[in-house]
């Protein structure tokens, strides 16, 4: 696949230029066929220690009002937490492939990702910008989606095809709100004619319905990005249309964050129904999702639904002991808040799966939400003992 | 060490009556030692799906006005998430101590821990019950406390000695207002006169700064509970001592309870300071102190100030990066904002210690607050991986 160039009007390459000791690819670019600013739009991480990029880029929008005609992204250095200079090489990567791609500074988006607070080796990035953005072609989305990854063990990339139109994504990493440490970046290209308020309006509504319901381990990157363009070549779209699509392709996405998530060996989608509210549903379902003793629960393909309901009592929402349901997949293990008789033939099934449903019901109301996670197994730890 | 049965009017025992497999005693009783109700205080968890016996416990607290002569504690079962059954059970545990005893049901408290969601095996604490009573002695605070344990590695104690009174205390599990699935007991007698409402004061006081300072993995349990029984033996005290005594003992078990986390090789004192208040240090400390991937570094020995900085940075809190350092131990490893040169071997020796304190420096004001928590091991999860 090369999902990101298969909508019309955009050009893409990934190349190595000695950021990953490993060899493998490290640099990305992504830009518009003919180097014309398109409407843009970004999603940035909240995190008050934001990467250089991060301000580059939500600069670069602002100063253009919503348009760009590129983006470089490098993995293997965050560019996190390395102070003014990290700043200026930051802006000196949009600088030079601009240089390149013969567009302004401000129309080129960067983001990087990789370890935080280690110094940017900048002579990499000024011999390997020309390199990739020479590379660029319509079949270059593949080597663009590989390029981005880190700890990630397969690219993620997704479709959508509209009635006129076609929105093509890729992604690496875990997660939006909370991400694991090696950053969710994710890019979406569209041939819809879209205003920029258009795109950031579409782009904001898919991360609330898809990364925003993702938790791999509760915790906030300082370079999580989203970034979108959108070339026009395919006209008017139908507004309803074009909403799923991102939607689709960020859904997608996302469940392929969940199912590589750090040596994980789950993917666990927890529904919270018969809350108060929906609001209160998405409270409960995210502390069930981030507690350290339910993801080992399930890496230990346990039916352990009472710290499951404990998680949902202390999570501050409308509870009542006698009314709270617990199931794992079909399989009912509590209801009314006492255990209930169940097949434990039929949980072991369940748990062969990769994907595993689980939902608890709260009996008061109508409210509902669904959030996606991860068991917490070994190679986590070991993933994440690092010295670097 | 006896250290619960230290102050004077207090006896205490801990035998096996079949609740643990393992055949290590599963069954404490703590009386007066003359049968005699005395000054009585509690704090209970806030977890909505709290266990039958903390209802039952706060009830007859209620019921008397802060008056208890017994405290009948089992291990092995937590009678959480156990319904009606359940509360019927923990009411009974306290009818059949009193028969023994002689006292009134609503002055026996009442605690349970173990594992959630299973039904008690009642017949075996009908024939504990009366053994344990008749057990008790001024020796037994030695057994007692060592009937409390689940999945400790050693018993739990402390003592303070004031000018003309005894805090003696026992404890088993991790936290307080966010243990592990363990959950936490701590019991605390003095022989120290007090009023019902004096020994409440000087509990929630001291709970406050030690026990809620302590977190292990974020979860709350349905079963925490710290009693505290004043029998007066001693006559009147000084309050600024007394309140010195409860301090002592609540943080010298904190400590031991982190020191014996599950599968935990770190003790880690997290201090956040330079922040805008004392609270915004503490948000900020649990977040550094909650997060999966800081707790992965630690176990891995590393210094990666970098995760920590971006934990406070994702807290909430104000945060300016280019304000902050982070020091492990004596050692900075981050000022202003940015990678300090450090002495390695002096991290290496650091690690070396079971107690880690790393502190944060916002650099905006005068707030600061400490956490106290431990690493996330391999040990850890394959205690909470289990069946059942």
């Amino acid at each position: 696949m090369s999902a990101i160039t298969t909508p019309d009007g955009f050009v893409a390459a990934g190349v190595h230029v000695g950021l990953k000791e490993s060899g493998d690819p490290d640099l990305s670019f992504l830009g518009t066929d003919d180097g014309r600013a398109v409407s843009a739009a970004g999603v940035f991480t909240a995190n008050k220690l934001a990467a250089a990029p991060v301000q580059v880029s939500k600069a670069h929008l602002t100063a253009t009002a919503g348009l760009a005609s590129a983006v470089i992204v490098n993995s293997g250095n965050a560019n996190a937490a390395t102070g003014p200079t990290g700043l200026a090489h930051a802006q000196d990567m949009c600088r030079l492939a601009a240089h390149e791609f013969r567009c302004q500074p401000e129309e080129v988006l960067v983001c990087s990702t990789g370890l935080i607070g280690i110094p940017l080796p900048f002579d990499l990035l000024e011999s390997g910008i020309p390199k990739v953005v020479a590379a660029r072609s319509r079949r270059g989305g593949g080597d663009a989606a590989v390029a981005l990854l880190t700890t990630d063990t397969a690219r993620k990339e997704a479709l959508f095809s509209g009635s006129n139109f076609t929105v093509g994504a890729m992604a690496k990493g875990s997660a939006m709100l909370e991400p694991n440490m090696a950053t969710m970046l994710a890019f979406i290209t569209t041939d819809a004619a879209l205003s920029p308020s258009g795109v950031q309006r579409a782009l904001t509504t898919a991360v609330g319905r898809s990364f925003n319901r993702l938790t791999v381990d509760g915790a906030q990157s300082t370079n999580d990005t989203v970034l979108a363009l959108a070339s026009g070549a395919a006209g008017d779209v139908d507004p309803v249309e074009i909403q799923a699509g991102f939607d689709s392709v960020c859904q997608d996405l996302a469940l392929q964050m969940a199912d590589d998530g750090e040596g994980s060996t789950k993917t666990v989608i927890v529904r919270v129904q018969g809350a108060r509210s929906d609001e209160e549903a998405a409270v409960a379902a995210r502390a069930v999702a981030n507690c350290q003793l339910v993801k080992c629960s399930w890496y230990g393909q346990s039916p352990y639904w009472g710290r499951v309901a404990a998680q949902v009592g202390a999570s501050g929402v409308a509870f009542d002991p006698d009314l709270v349901s617990v199931a794992y997949g079909g399989v009912v293990t509590a209801r009314n808040g006492v255990a209930a008789p169940h097949d434990e033939a039929a949980i072991s099934r369940l748990y062969a799966e990769r994907r595993i449903p689980i939902t608890v019901d709260l009996g008061l109301g109508a409210g509902h939400a669904e959030i996606i996670t991860t068991d917490l197994t070994h190679a986590y730890i070991d993933e994440n003992m690092g010295k670097s």
